[in-house]
């Protein structure tokens, strides 16, 4: 049985989106260990005794505030990393891959979607993007996806025909943008590798 | 007219391999370019006169070698450049993005191919790599990859079917490898852009 045009571009998206979705997890996860690890080290005293028992019951209060600050700083520097000076950073690798599923849907199946504000500035944002897409992505019907093959599709002043438009443009485009956040992530040291970028198969 | 598992992958990564070539070869004018205006700018004198002019014509052998010794240099680094300590260096994501391609051929269409030694260690060497896996995948028959499309597929103690081997792990791994190299060169200060990785759209 062949693939539809459906089969080929909605259901890879939504994968890849949860895909992204785990990857950040995996990052701001990072981001709060790596922040209490140094917290641990470098700031909390020797359980000597009682009297340092009870400094350390006081300071928990403090130490959670800490422990928030870092993963408030460290996640801060994390979403805007980027490879190189003039490339999209994290958030807007993450924004461009949900365009290019987004849009597909909007100009194949001809349906109007939420457009976004593109002012995401924490991962709870950037995971509400995502969910948000995924939304939209879902709530297509296939049909409307299948019968624009041979429709002409015009973005941007570009020109093509909407299973050229999928194929030669949208996939690739989006597997750049989903590689792009992997290696920023990958980059800044949080632990992932190929496996959690292929996502679960089944 | 719906899809077959054939054009979804083996012209997709025909046209992704002849992109990655264009990318390499943006890469080395780029090192040839920026090692000869390091030459120019430090290396030649000003033309003051014939005594100069005399000098400079015999330097220019002398600055024909410089020249390429200052590309080979250039080269060498670009070749190994890596975006992070742990992960694959260029040669590396050329030899996987041509095996991911190659190896979709191999395991659904079920046809012997060429193993390479993967030692390549110039651009000359990667791209001699990227024809021979191009000519490869013109060889086969689309038949032989559109019948594989509910075999079960088993490599490296892994198993799908065949149209979920192409959808959810070849496509991706190709892409993925393609803008890991694209990234690379990109990082290093090659001027390209998401036009040259998309490529040449029909």
């Amino acid at each position: 049985m062949p693939f539809s045009l459906y089969e080929i571009t909605v259901p890879v998206f939504i994968h890849g989106l949860k895909t992204l979705s785990h990857l950040l997890d995996v990052g701001t996860e990072q981001v709060k260990f790596d922040g209490e690890s140094k917290l641990i080290t470098s700031r909390l005293v020797e359980d000597q005794g009682d009297l340092v028992f009870q400094v350390q019951k006081a300071s928990d209060a403090a130490r959670l505030l800490v422990v928030r600050l870092v993963k408030f700083d460290g996640e801060s520097k994390l979403i805007t990393s980027r490879l190189v000076e003039d490339q999209g950073d994290l958030v807007f690798q993450v924004q461009k891959a949900s365009d290019a599923a987004r849009l597909l849907v909007v100009r194949l199946g001809k349906v109007e979607s939420a457009t976004f504000a593109n002012d995401e500035a924490t991962f709870e944002q950037l995971h509400a993007r995502i969910s948000e897409t995924i939304k939209f992505l879902e709530s297509v019907d296939p049909k409307q996806i299948d019968q624009a093959e041979s429709d002409i599709i015009e973005w941007n002043g570009q020109k093509l025909i909407g299973s050229a438009y999928a194929v030669q443009f949208a996939i690739p485009n989006f597997y750049f943008h989903l590689t792009t956040a992997y290696s920023i992530l990958r980059k800044d040291g949080v632990q992932i590798g190929k496996a959690d970028f292929l996502g679960k198969k089944n």
